[in-house]
């Protein structure tokens, strides 16, 4: 039989002014995952480490998106699943979906590609469903397909890759912070002011097209958020100042990450890149709060194979 | 001297999910300006033709617009200006922006470009602010610049050019009523529900994105509005019909153009655009109302020189 290992990369959702509908896929963090073909007809995880999440396939998201793929397959093998998890549940970076995003592109490469990576992104919500109540691709889109994705639409669903410039850099920081998503969600308001929803537009128009023309500049000037970031930045410690440091040292722009409490920032370069975690990450310890800090560049593919192995059976 | 003569171009303005922040130029439908330059210090509105306009200075966007550039300028020349409206006013295609952006390109070209065309578009805009009572770009910066235009910000301006596909044309159908603008303006709410805007920003993502990558399947189906359209369609006669009418005849979508009462639809080439032009009007037409029809290439270029004369003294 066939065992083969990924990588699933961590993902920062919607990118200051794209909330709920753009995300992008980061490299220098993310599981790995190894699932293996069997010859009886059984979905099994049989382990996990890094993180304390449940084994049973319906509480657990890899096994969910991997059984609503397996019920439109007609097979007779099963597999087993070994998740390695570096990202933190609760982080604010697409933890949920990196497994569920793992576990369909490693079963859809042990079976020969049945499904494209946007059929890919349909399983992979039923895991992140499972996480957070709600059907949402703005991490598993980008973990599958890498780069800058934006989701159009749901119903049907649209999933549209977005260019982005070769030099673009993400810094993420994870202050040690635990958030309740109920607590997320509800300091969000059902209503916002059609003047704000209309500046939050512009930017992100202006972001779109920054990507489009590689223009640092105007990705710069379009990186605001007016619309959630005034609400749940409160969730986090030391937000402003972060966000503050991490201008004043080169970023093009910053925000929450995902519904936080990590907090991303966009750079030009590596070298700005590191710069722009070294300050944001000294903030935190300078206030004696634990975080973590990665810096990566665009992941362009997204989830993918490091280990192929064919087993003697 | 020197007389210049001017084509300045009617403009769309909002483009369905791109309220307030987006607008583009059309060909077919524009008006001229003579602007010649005078050896004395004064600035005159010699002619209107083709509506009835105020000639006085503070009274005519023209005559604001230019008021606001010399101010701007130590020069000891005047200038005379000639007005042939073809757009009617409150036709919703940018009828006051057309006459605000062709008399400052106009007097820009006589005094060989003192400033840029971003600079003139704030010019522009004073006529605008005494047409509407507000300072907006969204018809005098296409109007000057051609093609799809962002306006991503005003304070301090910031205006993005946007690509747009070689086969993109628009159509206007002009159903000859008058919506008062103060109507126009009332209908809207100040709030909006954040799923809507969610659903909005996606579209005009995918618009931004389709734009860029001369995606037209992609331009298509983003060409919605959850926002306004279903408020001021109201004010607009037999709006929905229009629009069925547009989309069954292979439009790749369509909105109210500006505030109304004009729609825009476009399309792919100009076959399909004739053929939605002439459905559409159909349908005013069989409904015993007169309308007015236009189709075009989108104009990359803006205002553009007709005629430059050097006049004997």
């Amino acid at each position: 039989m066939r065992k083969i290992t990924v990588f699933c990369p961590a993902t920062i959702a919607n990118v200051a002014c794209g909330f709920d509908i753009l995300g992008l896929a980061i490299d220098n963090i993310g599981d790995t995952m190894t699932v293996t073909m069997t010859s009886h007809k059984k979905l099994e995880i049989t382990k996990i480490t890094g993180a304390d999440l449940p084994m049973g396939i319906d509480e657990n998201v890899a096994g969910v998106a991997a059984k609503a793929m397996l019920k439109d397959l007609d097979i007779s093998c099963g597999f087993e699943i070994e998740i390695v998890k570096n990202i933190k549940p609760g982080s604010g970076i697409g933890s949920s979906a990196a497994s569920a995003a793992g576990v369909v592109y490693a079963i859809n490469e042990l079976l020969d590609r049945p499904f494209s990576l946007k059929e890919l992104v349909v399983y992979a919500m039923q895991g992140e469903k499972l996480a957070s109540g709600s059907l949402h691709a703005d991490n598993v889109a980008p973990a599958l397909m890498g780069g800058f994705v934006l989701i159009r639409s749901y119903s049907p669903i649209d999933i549209i890759s977005i260019n982005s410039p070769t030099e673009l850099y993400a810094v993420v920081v994870h202050p040690q912070v635990e958030l309740k998503t109920s607590d997320t969600r509800k300091i969000l308001k059902k209503e916002v002011l059609l003047k704000d929803s209309i500046k939050q537009n512009a930017d992100l128009a202006g972001l779109i097209s920054g990507l489009y023309t590689n223009d640092y500049e105007l990705i710069s000037r379009s990186l605001n958020d007016y619309i959630i970031e005034p609400l749940r930045s409160l969730l986090i410690p030391f937000y402003d100042k972060v966000k503050l440091t991490a201008k004043q040292n080169g970023a093009l722009g910053s925000g929450i990450s995902g519904s936080g409490p990590s907090i991303f920032a966009l750079c030009k370069g590596e070298e700005s890149a590191v710069k722009v975690k070294k300050a944001m990450l000294k903030v935190y310890i300078d206030n004696g709060l634990n975080a973590n800090a990665y810096h990566s560049k665009i992941n362009d593919n997204g989830v993918k194979t490091i280990k192929d192995e064919v087993l003697q059976s």
